[in-house]
């Protein structure tokens, strides 16, 4: 499926933290730093998702801010 | 300040798109892709933010979602 | 790809109205109501989005407010 | 009270899932497929959801994207 | 309607700026600053939003970051 | 760092309820009602957000909707 979300990181798994209704799942990108999501716990069986699993951060562009020093 | 927001992803800005009340933001992250914001166009004149800008893309972790293969 | 995102609602273009940055597209879902959503002109573009377009409305379970009469 | 959140889903509630913090709350569209949304714990108690609830489901435009195959 | 939106704050409208596609209302809260909204400009219209309306804004809690100084 | 984000209401922070992957943070604003946020479990102890704590409640101007009686 080809998604209108502009932002779509890959990376890999680092490490799922599961509570019981929602779960947090870091990734390092495979080019830059660790991105963190927060998904629901039944997302994260549906996907079977845990450290080592190859995967893409997906980002629609109205959630994302900009900063500048 | 110091954010709760888990994701902030240092890069420069490549383009800015203005319409009459959004803009579109595209950065190319210090290490990875290209990433895309969509933010009011007020906050582009108030950061003064033009293409070769030094920036960091800020995402809050509930609004990644993952995608596999 | 698999997603995270927890609702996928399949459905038909009904329009789409294009501003210089971001773009919205009105979807009758198969099975129940319109639905409206904002995304930027570039994924309009690269979507080839038009009338009558199949398309999945994609809806992150966080983005998910509920009302009760 | 009439809001700007253009997608207005109604439905009924099939599932809570709680937990410390926040909650999983699976809906059945009136016309259509069901739908996930994430809560917190207290707007699950305080609007006393729970199966056989009539509810809709709000979700603002900006917050749904778009995938075609 | 009983909404699971965690916040809502009164305020009254201060200026609407429409695009083609989107608008961006910006609202002085009763007893604070102002805050911003971008909606739909098919919103605007519909809640017949002008500068002098009396307003609430909508914000779910998972689309709060928090910052410490 | 200066930020896109258009709302930035500062406030002390009333309670804090973790769960194992989130956590809910209320924040009574320093003019105005209170406000609850829902941020992961990581971004509270990267914070150090306890009860009394001076914050900055954080929301982009797209995740702002509007309701009129």
């Amino acid at each position: 499926m080809k998604l209108s979300t502009r932002n779509q990181l890959p990376g890999t798994v680092v490490s799922v933290t599961t509570g019981e209704a929602m779960a947090v799942v870091r990734i390092k990108l495979d080019n830059g730093p660790e991105i963190t999501s927060s998904i629901t716990k039944d997302a994260v069986e549906d996907l079977g998702l845990a450290e080592g699993a190859k995967v893409t951060a997906l980002v629609k562009s109205t959630e994302v801010a900009i900063g500048v020093e």
